[in-house]
Order: C-alpha cells, then structure tokens, then sequence
C-alpha cells in the first residue's frame, strides 16, 4: 500500500551502506557526480539529490570544487532526553494567558523568523491543487455549492478517509467518521463526550499546549504520565497512574508526539489498548502527524487494535493538505452519536466546498502521492536543521531524532529559562516555542521546540543567533 | 444608508394607495399594461412585476385572456397568534432525540417537498457569487491562501462587518468582532462564556430549537419568556422573570425572531437593554435575519444602544450569502477576549478562503446590492405563501404576518398535534417543522413553523395536500 521510495533516496541508501561497510572511509572522496551517474546509470540530478541528501545525513561533506568528501569524524551527536518525570498528581490547568500571548500574538507576525510554531511548510501543502478543485467543484454545482453540509459531514469524504486508513491498519466504515473543523474540534469533542467538568483526563508528557487549552475550556485536570521521546508513553506508568486514579480518559499523540518526535511501537499501541480496555477507559488518539512518516512503513495506529470502540481516532488535513481549509476527523467508536450530536451543536457542520475538493484529491489518487512527496522533504529538513543545531548549540545540550513528523525538541541546560530564551530570542526577530508550553507545570523549563518546516540554509543564520544567545546565558 | 426601493414596488405601492382611496374599487379592471406603462412613463416589465407583487398582496386577481381586476372581497384574513405563554419556571433541556430525528434525518432528505426547515432558497443565495471570488482569492494567494487564520478571523471582513453594521444603527470597531463558525457557534461561545453548567438562561419563547440544543450541551436550564408574535419579547414578563429567578443571560432574535417573525420595535429594545443593565444581565442578540426586512429601514439592533459592553451581537452571513460557506461573527461586548479565546479553543479559526471572498463581495459594494435584491423577493415569497395557507388551511387558524425573514409560525386548532401532523405528512413526502422543537414542553403542540423560501406556485399543492391532512385529523 505504500508508495515507491524517491530513486535518490535509494541510492543514498545505497550508498550510506558503503560507507557503513568501510568500502568509503572518513576522509576518501566519493565518486564525483558524473561517474557515478554513469557507474550506477543514474541522472546527474539523482545523484546530486541523494548527495545532498547524505551531507544532511552528516556522512557526506561538500568541498568546495573538489566534489564530496566522506566526513572525516562523526560529529558529535548529542543523545535524545531521557524518559520524562512530569508531577504524579492531577493538575488544574492555566495556561491561557501564556499561550494567548505566544500563539496568538506571536506566531502571526510575518517579521520574525518563526522556528517555533507547528505550522507545515506553504510549498509542501496541496493548497493551490485543493483550491483548484474547490473552484471546480464550485462551477458544477452552482448554488447547490452553498448548502448545508450533513453533521457527519460529506459522505464521499468519509469513505475517501476510511479507504485512505487501510494504509494505518484500520478498517473502518465511512459512517463511523465524523468531519470536523480540524483535529483540534475533533480532540474537543472528544473529551466533551467522555468527561464532566472537574474530571480527570490523563495526557502524555509533553504534549501540545492545545491539549491543555480544551482541559482548561472544559474544566478538566490533566495528569501527565511519563513519557519516551522514541516509543511514548510509558505503560508501566500509565498502569501505576490508572490504579492510583481515578482517569476519565486517557489523550495521546500516537506517531510523532508534538512536541517529542515519539512513536510507540505497534506492540507497544496494542498493549496500550489492552491496558485501557482493563480498565474501560477511552483513547483519544490524535494521528494528525501519521503520514509524514520517514520510514517505509505507515506507523499504525492504536485504533488498529480497538475490539470495543473504546479508541476515538482523531485527525486532520492541516498538517499535510492546507491548515486553512480547517477539514479533520474522528471516528470516536462507542461514542459517535454523541460525537456527532456534540458536533450538530458546537458549529453545525464543516463548510461544503474544502470537503468536496478533498474528497476528489482522494479519490483521484492526488493525496497518496503528496504525502509520498511531502514526506521525504520534510525528512530533510529536520536533517539540515537538527545538524544546524547541533552546529550551533553548546555540546551539552539534548535533541530528539524524530522518525516522522517535523518538529523537535531540545532540551538545554538546567540554568536555562526557555521562557527567558524566548524573549530574548524575539528581540533578535526569532521566535522559539518554550517549553513552558507542553505541561502544566515548569517541568519543561528548559526545553524549546523547534520548527523544521521552514528549514532551509537560509535560516542557518538564525539557528547560529540563537545559539549565541544560549551561550551568552550560560556564561552570565 | 439604504438601498433605493426598486422600481416596481414604488409603483406597486402608489396602484395600493390608489384602491385604498377607493379610485379602484372591488372587481374593477386595473389598467391595461401597456396602458399603465404609457400612462406612468414605465417600462412594462415594471408595470407587470408590480401587477405580480399586487397578486401576491391579495389586492389583485389576474383572469385569463382579460387582464388583472381589484379583488371582489378581501379574502378571509386570519388574526395573529397570541402573547405566547411558556411554563414561567426554569427547565431543564432534553429535545436531542427529537431535534436528530426531525432535522437531521428529514431535512436533508432530497426526495421531501422541503417546507419546514429554514433553509435559504438556493437561488436567493450569492453562492456562485462568492465561490468564484474565493476562486479568485485562491490563484491570487497561491500557498499562502492555505495558512491558519488568526482566531478572531480576517481583519479586512471585520472592517466590512462593522462599516454595514452602520445600516443596523451600530457602531463597533472591526476588532470588536470576532469571525464564528455561523451564527450558532457564535450564540454557543456566547453562552459558554457567560455561563456555568446548571445555569438558567431566558430566552424568547417560542424561539427556535438550536438554542435549545446549545443549552441542552452546556447543562443550561431553559426559562422561556413570554413574546408577542409582532413586537417580541414581553418586557414585562422579562422583568417579572427577573425579579424571581437567577438569569445568568438572555437569549433573543431581535429581528425576525425564528419561528415567529417577530421584531422588537427600536424603542422596546432601548427599554430591554436598559432593563438587563438593570440587572447586569448579558443579552445575546442574534439578527441573522435582520438584513432580510421588507420595509425600507433596516431595524436596529438592541446593540445599538449597550453603552456598556452587555449586548452580545451574533449574526452569519448563512441566510443571505450562502449557509455552506459557515461563516458568521460575534461582537461580545466585555466578553470579547473570554469569546476569543474559547473560539480558539474549541475550533482554532474559521476556514481562510470564505472570509476573504466575502470580504472582497462586501468591499465591492455587492453584498449591499444582494440583499437588497432577496429581501423583496422573500417578501413576495412570504405573501405567496401566506395566500396559500389561507386558503387551504381550516379557517381558524391563525398565522403571523412577519415583517421580515422567510418563515411563518401557524397555530393550529387545540386538538392538532403537530408532531402527528408531521408524521402524516412525511408519508405525503411532505416535511414540515412541528412547534414541538420551539420550547422545552409540549407549549407549542398544536404550532408548525413554514418556511416561505422555497416558495413558488408549484409548491401549491403541497401545501393544499397538507390542509387536507389538517382538516382530516379535525374531522377525525
């Protein structure tokens, strides 16, 4: 079901394995473009893509006029954060006024370099395609264009989403997806359904600060459970948190947590499910970053291994189509009804013509192959700006290695405010997003998450600014 | 600031005057077209159009072959319903099962002669209008035009929104307003931000059943105020009311309330908004209809006169440009910043496109000119429809006479009960809205709500089939 790997990226796999195998060493010079173009009868440009390609990787480095050398020594390579310790207990949240000022002032000003916010990359959205085919759709159904949209949403979408799923191992039928504005109404939604103000809604730790904007709106506390930046939660500390708890359900980002680049193994996600099943409590499990994977294989999701409708699949278009078409999902098992009734009177319905042109682009075989696309660029990107970083943050430093998704997540020195950085950062027209906004407490004071989408050499500038403000508060 | 009355309603009115004076008397010949056109220097697609809309008065009657002649008798004119009067205690909401059933399944059931649901007419909608500016604004922004809005929506569409609310004697700043997902969202963060779970809210009664719904989702007790089918809401039951019970706010559709057609004269909402100052209680004002007037002045909105913030304006653009695009917007007073945050909270933003379209229709003067043109023709539709129920219906009922909107409110002989009257008439493949969904009791058991915009003499014997129902279940 997945789509081909890009020729360049199965030759530089071909040629990493050399290098692996020591028949390239540090220092020797690696073929130039044209012999090897000609040796592996391949294009000039799909030789120098999948150069290019490994110098991101950091086996590669240019030299200038003298083609590509194989790195002498292995930069450094900081480790990944270790296994999170957020507080054991349930917490009111408030966090309004934090993330107002930084999402909502911040992230909306064109001036600053935005190496923070989780917006995906303009060019490697489908935004012209879908806005072409919401005009096509337009121009064929006239005034019929403006109708209502049923709650649940258009049925072609619905069944373009379920077909689409089979690539997450999850067999689902149209009628149990409900469309929404986004993942985020789809999350709201969910959590309106399953818990009563006051309640307790169990959260992976970090997660992103919009978790805890609908905990806040809806009156809830958030017990955030430890949590790996390479397999997610941690089960042994979910079991201890549910046996000491009373949890009304539990929130996860399945495949590549935001902030943490996380995945949890598919044995890991059926073992999860079972845990939940133990003791009845609902999944709501947010996808939304699931098919920018890097690797071969689509992770699956939790929902994969749901007997009983306990799993509410939450997702969206925002990351991989266009954020403002506002088109999401959920297939909230058991509680689709009460979902959809939730949903009829928050907002209605989602608007007609977004739900039409992505139901085409589905069907027409359009988001296989942008995804395919995006995916592999988006690899990229967090290679070129986890090296800047690495370039040019202090050595002490901590940084994920994510294997999907586009966002990392960095952990600094004790002494460092990321609060502190963040302001200072601004003055110097970089915006960061501290970690102050992915747990309730402090917990991550010291931590920033940085943004890929936008990477490119261009910003390199910008990552070097940055560390240079590190470095001056480490020294003062 | 209004628009000019078009052409043919001037002269309709003037050939009025002339058989209110007695120049034309009862079953008299009215000028030949080509007379009148001579005689008034008109066009005669002028004289006919105001010929039709005489028709549609009831003032004239067309004879084959022979021109149009004044009515012999003013038919049979039934009186308006009464002061309605609603059960004076809080109640709880519980009308899910009947709402889903009603509007979700019937309405949008394509096979059903469609005369409840209120629904704009199709062709009375900019629908193809605004698609092609949203076509436009798509090729002009490429990728960008895919970017997150900011939560309070587009600043050149809240400039437009404020500059025609001028029309309505109200004067806000664009960034007083927030963009909602139509009007309901808009009335839904209203009340989430005013009030806590087991809260009672006062509302018009009969008001229409999304309010319900809201409530209904936010665990809000309902307590419905008596409202006069012609001026609105009863301040004095609305003091009385507030005297005895603990309002958390007021919900009303101050113009053209839906089902009832009502609106508030402009000294009454003086008096409402000085009273609720009184007693420091919100108001959410929704004037969806409040563009769709028949006489020349628009109404104002009872915001026009909150000197402190009280009034929570709620409006969409849904019953006059097109209810797929789901775009409305709120002015909440105070509350402005809590309504914010809860709308970025609950759905992030509105979808990017639709606000710019309708910002651009605005700015180019056609949204001006649109309603302008819809408000007569649904004025017509009105007439005709009333005509019809009038003559098809029993005689004693009785049926409101609105000076706006599209809808009627009929009340129908004690022993009708609307929700079997429904049933029958969906088995004729007729959809009406039975009073039922009006009020949390059954207050309204024998009311149905008619929806006029559809409208058009081929839906005739619909509506003569459904007073052969009535007058089957009276003899029965």
């Amino acid at each position: 079901m997945q789509g081909t790997k890009p020729k360049y990226q199965q030759v530089a796999e071909k040629f990493a394995k050399l290098i692996e195998q020591g028949v390239f060493g540090p220092g020797d010079a690696a073929p130039s473009v044209r012999k090897l173009s000609r040796q592996w009868k391949i294009s000039i440009s799909t030789v120098l893509k999948a150069y290019y390609l490994l110098e991101a990787q950091e086996l590669l480095e240019p030299r200038p006029r003298s083609g590509f050398y194989v790195k002498k020594s292995l930069s450094h390579t900081p480790p990944e954060p270790e296994l999170s310790h957020p507080s054991p207990d349930p917490q009111d949240v408030g966090m309004r006024e934090l993330i107002t000022m930084i999402i909502l002032r911040d992230t909306m000003n064109p001036s600053l370099a935005q190496l923070g916010a989780g917006h995906p990359a303009p060019e490697l959205t489908a935004t012209r395609t879908i806005n072409r085919l919401m005009a096509s759709a337009a121009r064929r159904m006239g005034d019929r264009a403006g109708l209502y949209m049923p709650p649940s949403g258009h049925q072609a979408l619905r069944r373009q989403i379920a077909k689409h799923l089979v690539t997450a191992g999850t067999s689902l039928q149209a009628d149990e997806i409900i469309v929404t504005a986004g993942c985020g109404e789809a999350v709201y939604l969910c959590l309106k359904a399953v818990c009563r103000p006051g309640d307790t809604v169990a959260v992976e730790s970090p997660i992103c600060f919009d978790v805890f904007q609908y905990l806040e709106h809806l009156d809830l506390k958030a017990l955030e459970i430890p949590t790996h930046p390479r397999d997610g939660i941690s089960l042994e500390a979910l079991n201890f948190a549910l046996d000491n708890h009373r949890i009304q359900a539990l929130v996860i980002i399945s495949n590549f947590n935001n902030p943490l680049g996380s995945c949890i193994p598919d044995k890991g996600k059926q073992a999860l499910v079972k845990l939940l099943k133990r003791y009845q409590v609902p999944l709501i499990e947010n996808d939304i970053y699931g098919d920018i994977h890097y690797r071969d294989r689509r992770p699956l999701t939790a929902k994969s291994f749901d007997t009983e409708g306990l799993v509410m699949l939450c997702s969206s278009f925002s990351k991989t189509l266009s954020p403002g078409l506002r088109v999401g999902w959920v297939a909230a098992g058991q509680h689709r009804s009460k979902v959809e009734w939730l949903k009829f009177t928050a907002s209605l319905a989602v608007s007609t013509l977004p739900q039409q042109a992505i139901a085409s682009f589905m069907s027409q075989g359009g988001y296989r192959k942008h995804i395919d696309r995006i995916r592999h660029q988006y690899q990229q990107r967090i290679a070129g700006l986890r090296r800047a970083v690495i370039r040019h943050f202090p050595s002490s430093i901590k940084v994920t290695d994510p294997t999907g998704g586009y966002l990392l997540w960095i952990q600094l020195p004790e002494i460092i405010d990321a609060l502190e950085l963040y302001k200072t950062a601004l003055k110097k027209n970089i915006a960061i997003t501290p970690g102050h906004l992915f747990s309730t407490g402090e917990r991550y004071h010291n931590f920033i998450r940085l943004n890929a989408s936008n990477w490119s050499e261009e910003a390199e500038p910008a990552i070097e600014r940055l560390g240079s403000v590190i470095s001056f508060m480490l020294d003062s």
